[in-house]
């Protein structure tokens, strides 16, 4: 039985202002929960019968309900079996502040991504699905970027949220804080032919808004331009690529190069 | 002035059965509409002043309508000047026939997309506007496949839908009609690393449905089986690539192969 103020309680983190109040986000259905279940313990969890009969060596805070009472709690069209309430990984976007993260350092020898203001939820979960792919276990994203705890986002992301963390950021800052030859790559119009480029398995992989790209303040601090070339090269063609698809060729070569050394 | 039953042919227009019965369909805003005008002309076009004024010498059947008019044609959140009706440049589909195209034969020296399948009308657009950056101009559809003239489909091509041509086809029957020799490409589970297999300038890519992949009748005529590999490879993360990106990471590495060349 749901009472209604936890019906009206899983509604408001809908909204951004209600999940950062409380530092939680809402997942669904099975793959995403149990992806998450396996990195993280559930605040709280609504689930059908059919779904605690699966996982019978689950304990905690969990709250048996109908087809009906799901049907109510959940965001999705067609709900899946279960509901989860989870904890923010990310305690600077829980307090919506934007601290320089300790792990900043980590991109001297590793490969992040960057997002300077993308704007749609299913670009963002996409985003961090390709991400969970290539072995990039980080993303930061600039203060505009759309919220990676929108349910939209989070279902869109398959359950790769679970092993991909989100960090938002100044990334003027970040980048300025970087050590000295850290290389900050971005995919800009006057870019070099991604192929004909030396792609480093380390530094920064900037993305841009969808409309506009990568923002000017951002944009010099890039320190090698990336441009994805279309076929034959210099075709009138489609003007852009979606930033979701750009994103997805370019940590594919980033990784190719990578696979051949 | 807009009759009533002006609006209400344009809404049914909706609906894949009434753009097959009248073998047309709906485009709208600046971008999409201009660069289908500039391959063939529109039955209809809607209008704002505004964007009339920024055509000055088109001709033919165009209807100036306010803003308010605009908003109850359109199929938008936020209409964009104009709403056009365009013929269906691809006979077969309006008539509901899978009959095999005379330019199959193509396939033998170009490379052409196959969609198996592919549920999702954004998935959908986002491919043929990969296809289109990537120099792919046909793309063969099975009949299960999305309607490419989906009004969200047209909409997520951004205008590409106007330089690739989409059919719709049994596709075992298309690639039985192929010269022998020509490849049949497709990325499967248990498929070759992309990066190390060489990938010929032309032949068929069959990409398969969002959850199911390639059906079974077609992965047995798919010639070379290929696997976009994950980073570090082998490693437990995403299950999979969502189908338009494995597509944009398809199609780029063929191209990249051939820009190498």
């Amino acid at each position: 039985m749901i009472s209604k103020a936890k019906l009206k309680y899983i509604h408001s983190l809908e909204q951004k202002k209600y999940r950062r109040q409380e530092g939680v986000f809402v997942a669904e259905g099975p793959k995403v929960v149990g992806d998450l279940l396996a990195v993280m313990p559930a605040r709280e969890l609504f689930a059908t019968r059919e779904w605690m009969a699966s996982q019978p060596h689950l304990a905690g805070n969990i709250t048996e309900v109908t087809d009906d009472e799901l049907r109510k709690l959940s965001f999705l069209q067609h709900p899946q079996q279960v509901l989860g309430v989870f904890e923010t990984p990310d305690a600077s976007a829980t307090a919506g502040q934007s601290t320089l993260p300790q792990n900043a350092t980590k991109v001297e020898s590793q490969l992040a991504l960057a997002l300077d203001g993308v704007q749609d939820p299913g670009n963002l979960g996409t985003i961090i699905r390709i991400a969970d792919w290539f072995g990039i276990d980080t993303i930061y994203c600039s203060p505009d970027t759309a919220d990676a705890y929108n349910p939209k986002v989070v279902q869109a992301t398959m359950g790769s949220i679970a092993r991909v963390q989100i960090l938002y950021i100044n990334l003027a800052e970040l980048i300025d804080s970087l050590p000295v030859g850290t290389p900050v790559y971005g995919t800009l119009l006057n870019g070099e032919n991604i192929y004909r480029q030396p792609l480093q398995p380390r530094g920064l992989i900037v993305m841009g808004n969808e409309g506009k790209g990568i923002s000017p303040d951002i944009a010099r601090r890039v320190s090698h331009r990336l441009l994805i070339p279309n076929y034959p090269e210099g075709r009138a063609t489609a003007d852009s690529l979606n930033v979701a698809i750009a994103t997805a060729i370019t940590c594919a070569e980033f990784r190719r190069q990578q696979l051949s050394f």
